[in-house]
């Protein structure tokens, strides 16, 4: 079975974006607070975190065969600028296919039927390695469908006090985990993993 | 400098109550499932929990001597039948003394004249210990006023989807803090002790 998980980094009290207070500076700090150097597949774009936060951010993209995102973290990223930065196929769950692009590309891949069949694809993409799951709301469906297996928090030490909570507006509440699974500690942020209960 | 700190058991999406969805019992579930005997000073209560919760419960009740709550955590628990569990004494915050009570007693003192006041009142009886702040409310005012030392957080891996966020309407967000200064796993909770930076 092909492993199905999803991730955000998220402010110790559970704000995983904050429009309002400009958060984003704090949740966003460890991906560039260290001095390993992290090499993506987007031109110009390298992290630079704690070697054990390198290490884990290795360790994952190395289990991710391809990912499914939401339409929405697609535009705002203008399509990763053509090629994910994890260097992987991404299934883009939408209504339409945006203009200009290809149904079936190497770098994407829209799915107009619903989040299982996103799912499917995915897991076929992803070969025998993980599916990983990007967007609130898109890994919130993924859930509320079932399939998804894990989910990991990159807990970081800074409360906002407002914004978007991981897993808003859940409708199969409450649900159980297991874990963490795995506990590794970086600098300002600590990554977490949970198995979904069945 | 006596240290103040607060601390809330919370599901992995942020909530610390949650009314609607009924996860309380998801939330403080660790408090039972365990077969390490936690005595209190309330009659008939006593926890069960894994050796590593009994451990870092026992330590924190060590560490305390006194309490600050507010006047709705008070009522609500009906002033826990006159002697606070942790058997420490307890500052109350309240804008009138209830009725039936003194203002100063040995289990309880009620302080009439802010957070700031109460909290003074808790370091003198915390002689050489700490101070608990409990109550979201209250912890978010001691935090406001730059009174707070340290936050807790009991991790427990459920989802609830929506309640009450810890430092709810928290004003002065973003609050960096550093840490974990301390990680415990129990069973089905992870204590994270968090430092405020000022």
């Amino acid at each position: 079975m092909t492993k199905v998980s999803t991730g955000a980094t998220m402010s110790l009290d559970g704000y995983i974006a904050d429009a309002s207070h400009g958060g984003f500076e704090h949740l966003f700090q460890w991906y560039g607070n260290g001095d390993v150097e992290i090499p993506t597949a987007t031109p110009g774009m390298t992290f630079r975190t704690s070697a054990a936060s390198a290490e884990h951010v290795r360790a994952l993209t190395e289990r991710t065969g391809a990912l499914v995102v939401g339409r929405r973290l697609f535009d705002m990223t203008n399509g990763w600028g053509g090629r994910h930065p994890m260097d992987v196929p991404v299934v883009v769950v939408t209504h339409h296919v945006p203009e200009g692009w290809d149904r079936e590309g190497d770098s994407f891949v829209f799915v107009t039927d619903g989040i299982e069949a996103a799912i499917e694809r995915a897991k076929t993409l992803a070969g025998d390695k993980e599916v990983g799951v990007n967007g609130g709301t898109i890994a919130t469906q993924v859930l509320e469908a079932g399939l998804l297996d894990e989910v990991h928090v990159d807990l970081v030490p800074v409360l906002l006090g407002d914004g978007i909570p991981f897993f808003a507006g859940l409708r199969i509440a409450p649900v159980q985990l297991e874990g963490p699974v795995r506990v590794v500690q970086g600098t300002e942020v600590t990554h977490l993993a949970y198995r979904v209960r069945r």
